[in-house]
């Protein structure tokens, strides 16, 4: 993966919440612009405010906006509930035609056990879903399991990998490019899109890791070359 | 988990698989007994003879027998392809009962495109099923994505941690402190036996990493204390 890869603009869809707000401080920080997207542009701009405070005073702009606003940038990231995301990339699915969008959607339950994965009744991913839905966008699943706990704590460098699940092995490359400026964190190419919905359920076995330890883990695949 | 927890003795089911042998070689390297079963008896001795010359000589006992005589050992380990491995189960029912069985099972299919989990129709995983055909047996489900080429090379340890999922806790400390002895090896508890069909399609992630990456890789937790 060049650094040419790396996308000039990073818009995320739900980026208000713990994940993309974690996501958008340290990509601002290390210098690549972030437009976060909420249903409330109101509420995008007062979080941007926020996130700002936390970032160094030359770090790349950081703005809030509409999710339509956010969904216009060349590197797109769905940082969203499952619940909503269907209605969501339905509705934006024009502009999102040919931007690379990041599925960072785990459809979960949780009951008295935990966790548990709560895949489509069809046994369809989520990112899956996104991409029927999104049938123009070059999607990638990834950012699953990245601790927004992690990504908010801009004084250490992220400990895990990202795993990436896609068909578009070109869109691939700028997500990976993209990880690569989260501080400590490693782009991993697991394989096709099919494959999504086992990182989405990881998500499950994190959180139940996450709960039944008190950490706040991630994951590191071992024996790659780094 | 102390090293009280240590079985005295392990049983492989096809155990002259390369994850059964491999798992057998550090097990037996580490100083507990082996026996490894098969459905041809003389085919397990002849595997567990060819076993013994790539251990020391001080090593524990590694013996090959039915898959029956296996299935006695107080810690059993299925480590049987999913084709099959209900009529094993249910077969063995009888002998696995109070006992702990690890089910290493992970229903996969493979084509073109490459490996992909393949679920039960009801999208129970193989670990819930064998619970269900061995009723009594106390089930764990873990040890999926070992790598088999790492285990057989008994001069450098495992890199890799193992992630378990059980409705047993003290089940799981015994399979735990088993896997302590594997050298380099870290046993992960992950949480209930549900979250077991997540462990399984792993395994075809990582399947995944390792064609296209050509390596042998595993998984590792981060964030938990050592």
């Amino acid at each position: 993966v060049t650094s040419d890869a790396t996308p000039d603009r990073i818009g995320i869809l739900g980026g208000t919440g713990k994940l993309g707000a974690g996501l958008a401080r340290r990509w601002a920080a290390a210098g690549i612009p972030v437009v976060i997207g909420s249903r409330d542009p109101d509420r995008a701009e007062a979080r941007a405010q926020e996130l700002r405070r936390d970032i160094p005073v030359d770090a790349a702009e950081l703005s809030g906006a509409s999710n339509l606003a956010a969904a216009s940038a060349p590197l797109v990231v769905a940082a969203v509930p499952a619940e909503g995301a269907e209605e969501l990339v339905a509705d934006l699915a024009g502009t999102l035609a040919e931007r690379i969008l990041v599925s960072a959607i785990s459809p979960l339950a949780f009951d008295a056990s935990g966790p548990r994965p709560a895949p489509l009744a069809d046994g369809r991913s989520a990112a899956e879903l996104v991409a029927e839905l999104a049938p123009a966008a070059r999607v990638v699943a990834g950012l699953h399991t990245v601790s927004s706990v992690g990504l908010s704590d801009l004084a250490h460098p992220l400990d895990e990998d990202v795993l990436l699940a896609t068909d578009d092995d070109a869109a691939g490359d700028v997500v990976a490019a993209a990880i690569g400026h989260l501080s400590g964190a490693r782009p991993v190419r697991a394989g096709p899109l099919r494959l999504a919905g086992t990182l989405e359920a990881l998500t499950a076995v994190l959180i139940s890791i996450n709960k039944r330890h008190r950490v706040h883990a991630g994951f590191r695949v071992t024996g790659l070359e780094r």
